[in-house]
């Protein structure tokens, strides 16, 4: 057990002043003054209306603390790891945060929270003040029974009753509102894994091939263990567990929580999973994926329903504070909008040109025959297939031959820039495409040459004497622009493949490749090229 | 490695129709009609401003298409696991989207990225379009190089160019900006595990006492083996390495990045140790803690720095579309409120009542003596400390009888209650609390009992015949509210005690437990009960 903690006796009060420190904690503060109490509350209250309080033991975060804000909860009263707080913090937060108007306590249907939040609200109301509480069970993994424990769902009776409360509805009225949805929730939880409360050593409950469906926030076993399975299956069976809870018909509200270590990719193909189930047919809204209510480090998710009634997705689609509500959307179909057309490759008519033919002919065939000897180089540099690479542009290139415009050198570069970006594996050939497409936007082919260089530069990284193509590509490309032959460029190519020899790998796979083992190999890809001039110049 | 996913090929796929499907998604689309282009775009894009596009391997999210949205990035090119996508999926975006005033690439600093973002880029270009491209490379871990890797600063790029574009500026204007804060990041990650690319059976590559500082999101290994340690230590270690790669002055903002599994409290009590940091001294503003630019699973953070520039700092602040963005805060000191005064156990001056002293020291030793006997009751079908948790709230009792309001038993039960609130452990003292708190609320204390007692049942949530101290206590109360003697009550209390010997529990630790191994015991609860009024009963 690999966890970022320094004692977990302080990791309770160390989450809730991280959480204050954050970006989500700007309008938050905390009650000072009195150990072991950790209450936070909303910066900007007064009072006006009535107050939603909530809380109970830590490691279900961002539950509590992180629902406190405009438009959900007023305050949260946090316990120790999974412990309910006591009565004196409840007492102390309903104090600080009641007025005329009253307030409501949200409580998870667990005896502990139950006594403690039931004291403090009765000692409230022994000091005048009016309370209400409101018990959430929505578990319905051991049946729809009075113990039903309260989970995810809780929050959006968090969301509704702080809506309600913010709209200035009466205490008596955000009370019946909060029953109403605490009355309507199912929801039921599976996982990969079981939590682990910071004990080092700690044996995982579960085996490689089993999952448990029906499990506890807090660590406790799940109603089934199921076999392992692929997502689809195991999303499955969690809604086909929740529908066999839920009344027949009606369009439903669904929340789909994650228990604490889930990676949002596999978050969001839990919810993609979901629309393959019955279930996802009759819902409407969709709420998440998102850590709602956690269970520590626990790999899992739930899933919550509730009906889609007026009043409630009205209260749920209000903007509030709380940066860690995920907010509602309808649950539809997934919205399109049709590709554009991709460039043609050949959008030149095609054209001849004797000399030109034979130069790309011969060209190609040269890196066709260098294939193997390439692709030896790069096995000692690179992953060997730099040879490879090479030949399948070539290969390409002579197929195209007689689609491609020979009799302009401008249009014929730019047509090998379309077709190397399109078919060619490997940067090699993205970095040809590179040079040629840029070069195609010039009239003069030299300054074309030149810039596309410029650029291969700009977006592959590497700079000259990096043991590179480059190393051969630029002295060719420079004794063209200066006027000089393809003879020339052919030479002065070759001697700076041979250059690289000597040259410490700067860019691409061979960087991290030790010195020595690079001595006196030149690199492949600017040996290529001096091959590819090699062979234009003995064509002339 | 148990994971949810269906297959590592469609994952991808999966992930991004999730994020369509999720609460995130409402105002997002796909590009439809060719097969393995992956790009998300704005629903409500119409082409007036500079678009603003990024994008590159999957296995990051929300980075990119989380980031889709209104003041962020207009669309986001998602290539497979950790791949760069390809040219036409990036020119199909940039068609997509680009009108008169242009569009900026954000591209991380990976070869692949560079390349195919580059040639889409020159492939626009040719077709007329307006496009720039900006490299991010804010990785600190091998020095501050031109190969230094795009990791979370990125995202800090989409935000403050998103805000520039949407707030109607020029592509050159965009660019520029997002140059400066491309060139302004530091960052560095820290992780307990490396990141598996759904690769069951690969061996983690850190052992349990080993962490790993300045890694890539693609695995890549980190530069420097760290001992595993306390979250301050790592999180020290972070920061140090971090604060050497910047200058020696001057405020910062700081991005805390979580990389894929980090269950929430962790998250925040990371950013809590970093306040115990050198670095924190010059941290005047804060994003996160949130998953901005993850690497799948790996547990692990990443901090990242920037100058707190005016025109960055106000970027940062404008609220965008995106709900994966965790907006910016002040880093301050940690706001508080004085803790209101609790009350006060004694508030009513201390008088006498013989009768009542009496019965009170009576009822109290009785409980005391016993401990004994009901904690090994409890032993067989609790966790054994029935009889201890009594006998606490008997001793609080008998050491505050010279401050207890003994004359007026309206007031003496409700300091009772108050008492047992703060000072008894356990559930049966806050429960014998909620009775004599609510009773001490009624003129008549008879009616307050009953009140009291039906206040029990409902934070509770047992009901007489569950097998739980409710069983002698309910026919107590009734006889003493029916007008009958103590003497009543107690044989009332007594035969209730009894009869939970052939009762099946159904509240309270004993409902876990198999019916056979309580045949025949009474409820400790109940039997502490009948003890206490048999007591009563004997001292008149």
């Amino acid at each position: 057990m690999k966890r970022f903690f320094n004692k977990r006796e302080t990791i309770v009060a160390e989450g809730l002043q991280g959480l204050l420190r954050s970006s989500f904690g700007m309008n938050l503060c905390r009650l000072e003054g009195v150990e072991d109490i950790h209450v936070i509350l909303r910066k900007d209250w007064d009072k006006q209306h009535v107050a939603v309080l909530s809380g109970g033991g830590s490691g279900h975060e961002p539950a509590h603390a992180g629902f406190v804000g405009k438009g959900m909860l007023t305050g949260a009263i946090c316990g120790q790891l999974f412990a309910s707080p006591g009565v004196d913090a409840i007492l102390a937060a309903i104090r600080a945060v009641t007025g005329k108007a009253g307030c409501l306590l949200i409580v998870k249907n667990y005896t502990g929270d139950r006594l403690n939040f039931g004291i403090a609200a009765e000692q409230a109301k022994a000091l005048g003040l009016n309370v209400e509480v409101v018990i959430v069970g929505d578990d319905i993994a051991l049946g729809r029974t009075d113990k039903a424990r309260g989970i995810a769902g809780t929050v959006l009776v968090h969301k509704i009753a702080g809506a309600a409360a913010e709209a200035g509805k009466s205490l008596g009225e955000v009370a019946t509102l909060a029953r109403q949805v605490a009355g309507s929730l199912s929801s039921i939880g599976l996982a990969l894994s079981d939590c682990n409360v910071f004990t080092p050593g700690q044996k995982p409950r579960l085996s490689d091939d089993e999952a448990e469906l029906g499990l506890g926030i807090h660590g406790e076993a799940g109603v089934e263990r199921v076999p392992m399975a692929g997502l689809d299956t195991l999303v499955a069976r969690t809604a086909e567990k929740l529908e066999a809870a839920l009344p027949h018909e009606g369009d439903l509200i669904i929340l789909l929580n994650l228990l604490g270590s889930v990676p949002p990719i596999e978050a969001f193909a839990l919810l993609d999973g979901f629309s393959r189930t019955k279930l996802a047919s009759r819902t409407k809204w969709i709420i998440g994926p998102a850590p709602l209510m956690t269970a520590l480090d626990m790999n899992g998710f739930s899933l919550t329903a509730m009906p889609a009634d007026p009043a409630f997705l009205e209260a749920l689609s209000i903007d509030v504070g709380p940066k860690s509500w995920p907010g509602i959307a309808p649950y539809n179909s997934i919205a399109t909008v049709p590709c554009p057309t991709l460039p043609e490759t050949f959008v030149d008519a095609p054209s001849d040109d004797a000399i030109l033919r034979r130069l790309i002919e011969t060209g190609a065939r040269a890196l066709l025959d260098s294939e193997a000897h390439l692709n030896t180089l790069d096995a000692t540099c690179g992953d060997g297939d730099a040879g490879s690479t090479f030949a399948e542009s070539a290969r390409q290139i002579l197929k195209a031959v007689d689609s491609l415009p020979l009799a302009s050198p401008r249009k014929l570069l730019a047509t090998i820039g379309r077709l190397l970006a399109r078919h060619s594996g490997g940067s090699s050939g993205v970095l040809l495409s590179i040079l040629t497409t840029t070069a195609g936007q010039e009239e003069d082919w030299r300054v074309g040459l030149q810039k596309g260089a410029a650029r291969m530069q700009a977006y592959g990284g590497a700079k000259p004497g990096d043991r590179t193509m480059l190393d051969a590509l630029l002295p060719a490309i420079e004794a063209l622009e200066a006027g000089r032959s393809v003879k020339d460029a052919a030479v002065a190519a070759r001697k700076g493949a041979d250059a690289t020899r000597g040259m410490k790998a700067r860019a691409g796979r061979a960087a991290y490749i030790p010195s020595e083992q690079l001595a006196d190999i030149p690199d492949p890809g600017a040996e290529a090229i001096a091959v590819l001039f090699e062979s234009l110049a003995r064509s002339f």
